[in-house]
């Protein structure tokens, strides 16, 4: 878990370094419970005492100061104090993208939390070679980037899904911008505004048949990213960054 | 070492899947000597056997077909046959990062070799960690990137350099793109043309003195990379994405 400061907002020194998820309410005056693994962090790892201030954020209430009450082996009570930050949500922009390796998926999910999504999409594709994914784990991973990052907002990990089942079922009005690795030599810079979402294919790529479906459907979009060749995960980041710049809440 | 097909250029039969980068001229004709590791890649890990053909680049001669001639334990020889795709350099701009942990290290680089970079500068801060760098290592890394991306230029890795001294010899007309964590909601997007060189921080931040120093260079220019905090890696592929889309060669 975390300690860099968040570099936003409030007072620095109204924002504690330590930043935790939780997913209770967060009020003034509540009492807050962590689990075990959050008390053992608190007291073990960072060597934090009852009295230190920690700050917790729960996806929808913006960041809270919070005292430790206590560290128990099985767990933690803290007390919420005052608010020290908005909550701040992401423009609703997902992302998917086919797993790949452990060590690249874990990538695509934390760089995804850092630069801004509303959720991040697991898909199944021909030349894919996860059967399952770990969603619970990449949940995880999504929450301690949220409180690496500094964000008071946690993008939901959806289940594996396999491709023809994602579009059939494709919300209206979102455009799906597919970082097509055929176009090369230039960015097409006329991304969509919200809603959007990122389209990352595997390693592979996608299957000629893939390929078909996929520039046959009406909200498509095609994203080139240049004259080399870019791994999965170097797309993802690279893609949500034009969005971002163009579109998102970086303008 | 990869397997990826290149996306781009030439006839695809005509651009042998496996890529090595040599140090050799590459002509028509000329015989070219790979070194034990690449005849034990070739041989063992691929399969490949005298005859099969394999792609050879040397960062300056475009790429080119070569027949394998023999593999032995100490080294192999290959036949350059025919040109495969014409020499492409990126844009003169400069990847200058401060090391972190070794993973996060050798992922900047792998980006910033797809992504397109002309060369690569670690520098020490008074917040890095590093005092020292593998830079022969790194450099491997760097030429294992081209092979996988199907570039055809290698980036040539420099030594660690002390912020100060990097900044004192300064070379004229060089834009130095400081990606300011201090600045946040919104993209600069006034990125200069080449030259130019992209400036990425250590996980803590420049120090005070650090932060003035460069604020006070008339070669500096802020950038602001969104409303989150990035780690330093997904800062460096943000902050190259937006040159590389506004004044690089993703254009």
């Amino acid at each position: 878990m975390p300690t860099n400061p968040p570099r936003t907002a409030a007072k620095p020194d109204d924002r504690p370094k330590v930043r935790l998820y939780v997913e209770q309410a967060l009020a003034e005056g509540q009492h807050v419970e962590v689990s075990q693994d959050q008390s053992h962090y608190l007291g073990n790892v960072m060597r934090m005492a009852p009295g230190d201030a920690v700050a917790l954020f729960n996806g929808t209430a913006g960041e809270w100061r919070a005292r430790i009450v206590r560290l128990a082996k099985r767990g933690g009570i803290l007390d919420c104090e005052a608010p020290t930050a908005l909550q701040a949500n992401p423009p609703d922009v997902w992302m998917v993208f086919a797993p790949i390796k452990k060590t690249r998926t874990d990538f695509i999910v934390e760089k995804a939390v850092e630069l801004g999504v509303s959720r991040i999409v697991p898909v199944q594709t021909e030349f894919t070679n996860a059967e399952r994914i770990r969603r619970d784990r990449l949940q995880a991973h999504a929450i301690e980037a949220a409180e690496q990052s500094g964000g008071t907002f946690v993008p939901e990990v959806a289940d594996l899904t396999p491709l023809p089942r994602l579009l059939s079922a494709w919300p209206e009005g979102r455009a799906l911008w597919w970082a097509n690795e055929a176009l090369t030599g230039q960015t097409t810079c006329d991304l969509a505004p919200a809603p959007a979402a990122i389209l990352i294919g595997p390693e592979g790529g996608f299957s000629p048949s893939e390929r078909t479906r996929l520039a046959a459907l009406p909200f498509i979009r095609h994203l080139a990213l240049g004259p080399r060749i870019l791994r999965a995960d170097t797309a993802a980041v690279a893609a949500l960054t034009l969005w971002q710049s163009l579109h998102g809440d970086w303008r």
